[in-house]
C-alpha cells in the first residue's frame, strides 16, 4: 500500500480535517457503542462508530454539507440538485434546509419509502427514475444544467469524499489507535474518506471496505487495478447497489486500501437483526454489512482492536419488520 | 417538596456517589442523544439518557451490580436470587455472573420470550409464576429462604435504589443543568434514585415520573398521600405493570417527586416508533413512556431543557414486528 504521507490524491488528510472544522456543531458527533457480546462473538475490541444516528439518518450528511457549504452565494441562490438512492438524498435535503437554499433530488423509483418521504419531509423536491433502465449521473447533469443548479454527486467530488472522512477521524480520537477499520462500500467515498484519515493518523492501519456479494465491483475492480462495470446489483444492501466504483475514490482507494470483504443477503440481515436485538440500534442492511463481515468472520487476518462505521440507520418500522418476518 | 439537603431520606445522594464509583468500568456510561425532529415536536431542548444501551438492555443493571458488590464472600458463594417482570432479571444474572456467583430468578410465565432468554443466556437458573395469581415477593422470599439464597428485590433496597440514581448523575454530568427530569415508573426505584440524585446536584429541577395509564399506582398513591394497590395492570408495557409502589420507593418519591404523567398504549407505541424511525434506537414499551409523555405534550407546564431516561430496550425483534403490524 501506499503512504498517505507520500501519496499524491485528490484529497488529503488536511482536507478531512478541514471538513470536520465545517462541519462542527452542525453535523452530530456520532457515539462510538462498545458491546461485550458483540467482542466475543467477533473474538476481537470492537468500536461501533453509529453514522446511524447522524443527522439524516447517515454518515452522508457529513460530505454532504461539507460540499453544499462552500457553494458561492450566487450558487446556493439557485439551489443544489442531487441524484442518489436514498441517504445522500436526504442529506443534501437537510444541508440545503440548513444553509437556506433548496434542493432538487433524483432518486430510483423503487427506494424504500421511508426514504422518500424522510428526503421531502427535509422540503426537498423529488424526481423519480428508473435504476434498471437510467443512467443517473446524465439524467442528474441534464437536469442541474436546465435549471442551472449546483449538482453535488454521492461521492465523486473531493469535498464529499473529505467529509465522510470525518467519521473516521472521530472514530480515532474516540477509541485510540486502531489495527483495522472496517467500512460499508457502495461508490466508495466513504472508504476513501476513512482511508484518507485513517492512514495519516495511524500509518499502520489496515483499512478493509465491505461490499455485498451481489455488488461486488470495487473488489473487482481492486483486484483487475482497474474500474469494472457489473449488471445493476440485486441486493438487500440498497444503499450499496452501485454498478461501478466512482473515478475519484477508486483513484484513492487503489492507493490505500488493504482489501474488501464480502457479505451475502443472509449475513446482512442477521447482522442488521444483531444490531437490533443486542445493542439496541436501528440500522439498514447497507449500514451494517461492515458489522456483518465482523459477525461472519469474513476479516482474516483478525486484528485486536477493531473500528467499524454503522453508515446509516434510515429503514422504516415497517420496512424491518417485513425484513424479519422474512 | 422536601429540600433533598435537609430530608431524612433511607438513601441519599452520597449513597448514589458512592454506588457511581462502585459500577464504574462495570456499567456502560451510556450516551445521552439529541434529535432536533424530538426537540421540535416537544417544543423544548430534549437529552435522552439511553439506558437502553446499558448492560443488560436497562438501567437494572446498576442498581443490580451495586447491591450483588456488597454481599459477602459468604453470601456469594451461596448465590443470589431474584423476582422480577424481565429486566431486573437480566440485571441480577448479569450481575451475579460478573461476581463470579449464581442467580435464581422467578419470572412471570408472561414475560416476554426475548427476556426469559436472555435472562438464561447469562447463567440464570429461571423459576417462573403466574402473575395473576401468584404473590412474588412471598414466592422469592420462600424461594431464597429454602435455598439460603441472597435475596435482592427489583427496587425495595436501599442500594439498588442508589444504584438507580447513578444514570441521572451521569445525565445531568453530560447535559449541563435542567430543569426537569422524566423517568419511568414501575415500583419506583429510577423515579427515587433519580430524585435523591438530582434534586441534590440542581436543588430547582422537576423531577416527574411517567406511568401507563392501566398502571397509575403511584399517580394515585402521591395523590392520597398513601401506597394504594391497583388490579394487575394489562398494559403494553410490561416493565411497569406494578400494583403498588414500594414502601421504600414511596416514602422517598413522596418527598421527592413533583408529579406523574400518565400515556395510553397507543402514545408508548407511538414513542417506540419515534425511537426507531427517527432516532434509530431500539426501546421496548415500557422504556419509551418518559419519551410518550413529551410526545404527546403530557408534561405541563414544560420547561426549556428537558432530560428524559429511556430505561430499557429489551424486545425482541420480532416481538417489535408483531407491535408494529398491530
Amino acid at each position: 500500500m501506499t503512504d498517505v504521507r507520500n501519496a499524491t490524491l485528490p484529497v488529503t488528510a488536511e482536507d478531512v480535517r478541514e471538513a470536520a472544522a465545517r462541519i462542527e456543531g452542525v453535523a452530530h458527533r456520532t457515539p462510538v457503542l462498545r458491546s461485550r457480546t458483540l467482542d466475543e462473538l467477533v473474538g476481537a475490541q470492537v468500536f461501533v462508530k453509529c453514522e446511524n444516528f447522524q443527522r439524516g439518518g447517515s454518515f452522508k450528511f457529513r460530505g454532504a454539507y461539507n460540499a453544499a457549504s462552500r457553494l458561492t452565494a450566487e450558487q446556493r441562490a439557485k439551489g443544489i440538485a442531487a441524484y442518489s438512492s436514498g441517504n445522500h438524498a436526504q442529506a443534501i435535503a437537510l444541508a440545503a434546509r440548513e444553509l437556506g437554499t433548496t434542493a432538487v433530488i433524483l432518486m430510483p423509483e423503487d427506494t424504500p419509502r421511508a426514504k422518500i418521504e424522510a428526503t421531502a419531509g427535509y422540503g426537498a423536491e423529488i424526481v423519480t427514475y428508473d435504476r434498471y433502465t437510467g443512467d443517473r449521473t446524465a439524467i442528474g447533469q441534464a437536469l442541474a444544467a436546465e435549471r442551472g443548479l449546483a449538482l453535488i454527486p454521492p461521492y465523486e467530488h473531493p469535498h464529499v469524499i473529505a467529509g465522510q472522512g470525518t467519521a473516521a477521524l472521530e472514530l480515532l480520537e474516540e477509541a485510540g489507535e486502531l489495527d483495522a477499520l472496517v467500512v460499508p462500500v457502495g461508490g466508495g467515498g466513504l472508504l476513501a474518506g476513512s482511508a484518507i484519515a485513517a492512514k495519516a493518523a495511524v500509518p499502520g492501519i489496515r483499512v478493509l471496505g465491505v461490499e455485498p456479494e451481489a455488488g461486488d465491483d470495487t473488489k473487482r475492480s481492486l483486484e483487475l487495478g482497474r474500474r469494472v462495470s457489473i449488471p445493476v446489483p440485486r441486493t438487500i444492501a440498497d444503499g450499496q447497489a452501485a454498478e461501478t466504483p466512482g473515478e475519484l475514490t477508486f483513484s484513492v482507494n487503489r492507493e490505500l486500501v488493504d482489501g474488501i470483504a464480502l457479505v451475502d443477503d443472509a449475513q446482512i440481515l442477521d447482522a442488521t437483526r444483531f444490531a437490533f436485538d443486542r445493542m439496541k440500534i436501528v440500522v439498514e442492511p447497507s449500514g451494517a454489512t461492515g458489522l456483518a463481515a465482523l459477525l461472519a468472520h469474513r476479516i482474516d487476518p483478525l486484528p485486536a482492536r477493531i473500528g467499524v462505521v454503522v453508515s446509516g440507520g434510515n429503514i422504516g418500522a415497517e420496512r424491518f419488520a417485513a425484513l424479519i418476518d422474512g
